[in-house]
């Protein structure tokens, strides 16, 4: 089966876009979800490298591309609706453009949105200040 | 802060939608991603029990309601950009319909895709035959 065969399993939105879920393979952590396109996933799985599609860029986001914060692939599973990709990777640095390890660092606490987690690495120092 | 305030927090989609990913609290383990509204947030966080929105169905979709594979909410995060949810969970039984114990069953080895976990409950004793 070629990256064709395995792009022609997968049911892409009427954006031609699907979600990707990124989770350090050997601690479990959720790092963060984004969204791929036909293109970023064929790169993805043939560099061994995550890229994403920004919607907001309009374009293909190899993650670490500037920050150095890359997303090695280990392994890519589908979900059961095609609609839905788990990445296992091996995060280099901190996920989160903000410098936390991962973006989910909000959580509903007391009935309120508290933040548990601070950033690792001064975005300044990611991207440039 | 209420559930009101939280949900004035969240980016919804055109659809009014987000994207929930359900995470194994203790084991890591991610079991599923599906699309909540407001009302499913609201109810997901009122009773603590998941509640989605179900697009195919066009209803709450109130997870383990006929299969009885419920899951319990143990945290609710969100990511940085407000657009996407982890939802800590304790999953009763299985999180598949198709029986698995989550639904990210399909990998990429070797170029193919390939099946790496098999049912554990047959669907037919879930859902009725």
């Amino acid at each position: 089966m070629a990256v064709s065969e395995i792009l022609d399993e997968i049911k892409f939105n009427a954006d031609g876009l699907i979600m990707a879920i990124a989770q350090q393979h050997d601690t479990g952590e959720v790092l963060m979800a984004a969204w791929m396109n036909a293109k970023a996933l064929q790169e993805t799985l043939d560099k061994g490298q995550v890229c994403y599609w920004s919607r907001s860029r309009g374009k293909l986001w190899r993650k670490g591309e500037s920050s150095g914060q890359t997303q090695k692939l280990v392994e890519l599973r589908l979900d059961c609706d095609a609609d839905c990709i788990l990445l296992l990777v091996d995060q280099t640095g901190v996920a989160c453009h903000t410098g936390r390890h991962n973006c989910f660092y909000r959580a509903v606490r007391d009935g309120a949105l508290v933040t548990i987690a601070e950033p690792e690495i001064d975005p300044k120092d990611l991207y440039g200040g």
